[in-house]
């Protein structure tokens, strides 16, 4: 059960990774749509909720905290200073990382702990709030964002 | 954790229809981002794939089985005649309260047990291709198209 879960993450982990490498940095600065995040925002966005995992498994403190205030709390075009491209393509290859050596020496069990952004109290109402919880709905936010993303690559649907 | 993977289907069947539901039929004609698919089509599409659940998981006969031929086999605009909206509209309720009914009826073990798409011998090999991994691959394509189809509706990311 705990490996189906994190085969889907991999699974689109690896279809979004490959579509980041795929595209340059020229085509990343394009908006997806008219009107709509740039490539550039989600790669910000999606390191810094992937950075947000570490803290919420256990895994210790988020690597570049800075990105929240411009890829989280605030929208694309914020007129907040971004990093370079290359810097988030390498923070993009860092969180991710961190991320997978900690799934991958994660005690089973412990899949099924709270996570950390749920009170014990809270948690015992509802069981379902673990942290295995956290792998499901993030998959479901990459997805999201990978199907967008897709058009700035020729061609694919 | 079948609650958990359950519930995150829900969650964005419950998104995604609502969209559905907020969208005009014009809105739905138009193409999600220039050159991409029309709504209409993610429609069809999507009401094609979840149609395709119910034989996967043992619930039954595809309701709609000419529907894959024009969403699944076929690209937008490929000439093919589709049915009208409203009448797309109906689909996707139909197969999803078919889905739902038999999701919720389903007996706990049941979901480890094979999909009707993989023979007996490759299910020993390989037993998490069972049936609730359905559920979790195909929350996440729903996830993606969702991604998408946000862009006919005004100001959503």
């Amino acid at each position: 059960m705990i490996k189906m879960v994190i085969a889907a993450w991999e699974s689109y982990f690896q279809r979004v990774n490959k579509l980041f490498e795929n595209l340059s940095d020229e085509q990343l600065q394009k908006q997806v749509a008219p009107g709509r995040n740039t490539g550039v925002y989600l790669l910000g966005h999606l390191t810094a909720v992937t950075d947000g995992m570490l803290p919420l498994l256990g895994f210790g403190e988020k690597l570049y905290p800075e990105l929240d205030k411009i890829f989280l709390e605030s929208p694309d075009a914020s007129g907040l200073k971004t990093p370079p491209v290359a810097e988030l393509r390498s923070y993009w290859k860092a969180v991710n990382e961190k991320l997978s050596k900690n799934i991958n020496a994660m005690n089973p069990d412990n899949w099924f702990t709270r996570h950390s952004a749920v009170s014990q109290e809270d948690f015992l109402k509802e069981p379902h709030r673990n942290k295995l919880n956290i792998i499901i709905n993030r998959t479901n936010h990459q997805s999201w964002h990978y199907g967008q993303l897709l058009f700035l690559q020729p061609g694919a649907d």
